[in-house]
């Protein structure tokens, strides 16, 4: 039986992309999911081996479904992180003349928003589910369209790239993670990471320098904080962390130890090897 | 001159019902706008007064591209926070037999998903521009489109309430904020909050902990912490704090002061009034 892999689709996705890139062919099965935390959701269920999502973008910051689904509607762990560097072009069709709707996936627009004010200040900008179906919609449209979206989207849909690297800033690029039932195993060589989720006793942020004292005091470094609402009211937050090192440190553990102390409650992500995507 | 003050329009959006409900009817000029970071732009450069657009969701958390354009994009003051809570009605034809489709913006959507999800297993979800839009794309449709939208909404578009407070969770407020060229003035009675953004010195989150302290020796009161991406690559973020009090307070004074010194670069929002719109 093949690995069976899942990610946001359709066909010409970024994270087809990844998923292809990731993996050699022949030795998984990519399955595309309509929406993220689908995706996510069909790990949980047993559905498919694994997925890969992304989880945040070095512009447009986390990718809040991600986080969210991971954070209070499945027990997942990662198993790798894989940051890619993302470069999106202006596709559209090659007839096309004047360009007077602009779309593609929220994000995508997002990272590029300031370039297409400048190209095209008065075309209308339209969010759709995906950058893949930004592509078809112009392949589909009478010429008025343009997607932003892969080189990959364009060729699927046949179409011309009118700009290329028309992402805001250059420093673009996207953390991919991979989501397994069982976390990975004995970290190999090389750069590891230990994530995890959890909600502080008490409605204020206040309190997250009495956590963050615990891996401070054991010179234990964080690469990220980030918090989303506890979903219970306004004022209360979970945090996610993400720790450089393995939980086979003792320092990490220890420290990881006296935070579960401290919270509501906890969620161990697991720890995991991190790659570099960019070829 | 009348006061004028724009929103993310058009008729019938969130925005629109909190600004309606803000001022007295006669004493200021509503100012439609197609999106937040358009109104935010027209106050800094002139064009308007004040602008009233969310920051925050109870259930979705930061609206990013309100805390981006305040950090990187224009030097402007809050002047005042409103809290809202957030009712979601699915609208429909009153003729309308099987809904296929259900529109809205991202977040209100994502606002709904559960509920959505139980309700219509089959049907596509779509983002659109504005629940606003939602409701006129559902009046236009076939009969087959839901929207996610305002009561209001509904009423200016002939819409029928399909079912009322259909979001997931029923904690579910906005966080409105006022931003105007020149902070407010001496604060009036009542409950005040200081807000400003800040790159901290150094890659890691690690070093968040080193200005926690700030505010934790000074027994300063944080009522929310934020980080987002600071647009030079992925695990550099700029932080917002919301502090309890107001600047003219000694300790907050000195913990800004102090924090400043720890910082690459520092913003202050201003110290404003905090409202609860909840009527």
């Amino acid at each position: 039986m093949l690995k069976t892999v899942g990610y946001l689709g359709p066909q010409g996705t970024y994270s087809e992309e990844i998923v292809l890139n990731l993996y050699n062919k022949g030795e998984f099965r990519p399955i595309p999911f309509i929406a993220i935390d689908a995706a996510i959701r069909a790990v949980a269920a047993g559905e498919i081996d694994e997925c890969i999502v992304p989880v945040e973008n070095s512009l447009e910051g986390s990718v809040n479904i991600t986080l969210d689904t991971i954070a209070h509607d499945v027990s997942l762990f990662i198993t790798k992180e894989v940051v890619y560097p993302v470069r999106h072009n202006l596709l559209a069709q090659t007839s096309s003349r004047s360009i007077t709707t602009i779309v593609s996936h929220p994000q995508a627009l997002a990272q590029c928003r300031k370039t297409l004010a400048a190209m095209y200040p008065h075309a209308q900008v339209k969010p759709v589910d995906s950058t893949a179906e930004a592509a078809r919609l112009t392949a589909a449209s009478d010429g008025s369209y343009a997607a932003v979206g892969s080189s990959k989207a364009g060729e699927i849909y046949g179409l011309t790239v009118l700009a290329a690297d028309i992402q805001d800033n250059a420093a673009n690029s996207t953390r991919f993670i991979c989501l397994e039932r069982q976390p990975a195993g004995p970290a190999a060589a090389g750069k590891c990471k230990t994530s995890l989720v959890c909600q502080i006793n008490g409605e204020r942020p206040g309190r997250l320098y009495n956590i963050l004292q615990e891996f401070a005091q054991r010179d234990v470094n964080l690469t990220r904080i980030e918090s989303r609402p506890a979903r219970t009211g306004l004022g209360m937050y979970i945090f996610f962390f993400d720790i450089e090192g393995s939980l086979a440190e003792v320092n990490i553990a220890a420290a990881i130890n006296a935070v579960k102390m401290k919270c509501l409650w906890y969620k161990n992500l697991g720890s995991y090897p991190t790659y570099n995507g960019a070829k």
